[in-house]
């Protein structure tokens, strides 16, 4: 049995019947019923992920950033140069991206991968090399790449995520990389969810109106001429995806697999997770939409598979930066379980259980 | 010249020169422009505030939690009976709140003030007595509280945020402690901001219909009987205010006056934002609402004073739980601006100029 295949076998249901625990628990916390809001809901989801109530502490966090490059890039669908790409992992490497910066705050690690970069980089110690090929095609005239080769990106991202969890990890973030990359989850998305193209495609790192118009055109011609199998989400990363996001599904599999959360960034790991829920509707439930992306494609990913995400700060950087940004929040969850008093270790009433004239 | 008037002196705008130079500042570092949305927004108010770019690091914080009780509690408004007020400043004072639990998260100091607190309360090396009085009489029937004693709380916040400029401060966020004062918040917020008493009055703790119901008609009595001037927020905090909403009034002129951001938690931080900025306008810009609270009088105040809360995750605590949230968001911008590579010293390319077909 392939590596793909064993992941899907061993991804359970989370456990609603600890969520149900998880709940009478919250209720017994020194604060009125209810009144942490979304961070109750996230307690109780991480209950339910794990298995325990409280939950284990989210003291292991890594970000893990998978970068690749988009031969589609050719059209002129992206307002930076396919070289940035390159560029950037350098950045990460170097510690000086937006990632960089909010991995030091929320104490993550981060986890470069190079899953399908154009370009040779040279051996760094913080850099993984799972490079499946040097970047995708032009998926405007061929597809992006083979079927064997996307199923060699969403394993190559299962195998990153399990040497993170043997070094010891409580929560993965995911980020990614890829300059032409919201091309592809733009026809992702369409093909995943049957949304319009033009409902679903916006201006990435800075198109202007025209540049948006040929993105749309191209991610058109593209699903014209590929007709991808929305049943089949292996045929829709081979033949408009990408290495990152094909990689970041895996990611997303591994972490379900392993009954951790997994925090979801922007626009492009919602692509990713349309494609792993499309393998495993069981992993929808281990992930955690940590941001509403500026990019207006999101909305329809958000819909379909039903997230509601905890922030909207009008970002569309990438990088992993609002899933960092989510996983603070979910260690918030996380540590108001494990650590406020109860009404009784606190001597606190509760509210009035028959209030007089309420 | 009493130290309000002194204070009321020392504000000055934040510094709209600066504000620009740390746009184009944000405009050179390794992310495509506005990419990083509402924690670019931040980092420039941050840079307006202190007159610096990058910001000075928000590295020594605090979260101010001023306690008081209300006598408009026997008329039934609240869920919890009046004694939790007390016991919540004991569950402060041994670390086992929520605030507590988010304060150590964020890397934040809790400073527990005692305003108003209807009882005595027993020293403790953590606890900074400033009482003004033993709980506000029940505005029901007669004034919260005299002229003097409103001015006397605005004051005692002022001293509190000033001692703890003294022990080091980059950033102050805002908490409260005191069962029934979402019914004083609701008072204040009515009468400053002209909105119906329905409108902006909500089920606090975890009042039922009935009891919400009878706290709209508890307040709209109370408006009609003391008549407060919205022109004059110290005589609308003496009528219908508490201790705690007047010492928080005090934490943000002070913090203004010293060009400090300060970070709002929800609905009675907003209340108290309302007095602070009827009092001196320029403090509206010191401040950075943190959440939007699941209280629904909490939008009149955003409406009101044109504040954008950088979360909604339906929370509704109080404690300055949801500040606490905020904090590290702005800590983030700050940490952005101050730590990311610019994209001439990481070489990395910008987007085109003049794009092709862009």
């Amino acid at each position: 049995m392939n590596l793909l295949d064993e992941m899907l076998g061993r991804i359970r249901p989370i456990d609603t019947t600890v969520r149900a625990q998880a709940w009478d628990y919250l209720d017994n916390l020194t604060k009125p019923v209810g009144s942490l809001g979304r961070l109750e809901e996230l307690a109780a989801q991480l209950c339910a992920i794990s298995g325990r109530v409280p939950p284990p502490p989210m003291a292991r966090k890594a970000v893990i950033v998978v970068a690749g490059d988009h031969g589609v890039t050719a059209e002129g669908v992206s307002a930076y140069p396919s070289a940035v790409t390159l560029q950037m992992v350098h950045n990460f490497l170097q510690g000086g991206a937006a990632i960089n910066v909010l991995a030091r705050q929320a104490g993550a690690r981060v986890v470069v991968v190079d899953m399908g970069v154009a370009a040779d980089l040279p051996a760094h110690p913080d850099l993984l090399d799972r490079k499946v090929r040097r970047g995708t095609a032009n998926f405007a005239v061929e597809p992006a790449m083979t079927t064997a080769e996307a199923h060699a990106c969403v394993e190559a991202g299962i195998v990153v995520l399990e040497e993170a969890v043997a070094q010891g990890l409580d929560i993965v973030a995911t980020g990614d990389m890829g300059i032409g990359n919201t091309t592809a989850a733009s026809a992702i998305v369409a093909a995943m969810t049957g949304e319009a193209v033009s409902e679903v495609t916006g201006r990435g790192t800075g198109l202007g109106e025209r540049g948006v118009g040929l993105k749309v055109a191209v991610i058109e011609r593209a699903l014209r001429l590929h007709r991808p199998d929305p049943k089949q989400p292996l045929d829709v990363l081979a033949k408009v995806g990408g290495c990152e996001i094909g990689g970041l599904a895996g990611v997303m599999l591994g972490a379900a697999a392993h009954r951790l959360p997994v925090v979801l960034d922007g626009f492009i790991a919602g692509a990713a997770a349309l494609l792993a829920v499309g393998l495993s509707p069981l992993v929808r439930d281990y992930c955690i939409p940590a941001h509403e992306s500026a990019e207006p494609g999101h909305k329809a990913v958000l819909r379909f598979l039903e997230f509601k995400p905890l922030l909207n700060l009008n970002m569309r950087l990438g990088e992993g930066t609002g899933a960092v940004l989510g996983m603070t929040l979910v260690d918030a969850a996380s540590r108001l379980m494990r650590e406020m008093a109860t009404f009784d270790s606190a001597r606190v009433s509760r509210a009035s259980e028959t209030p007089r004239e309420l």
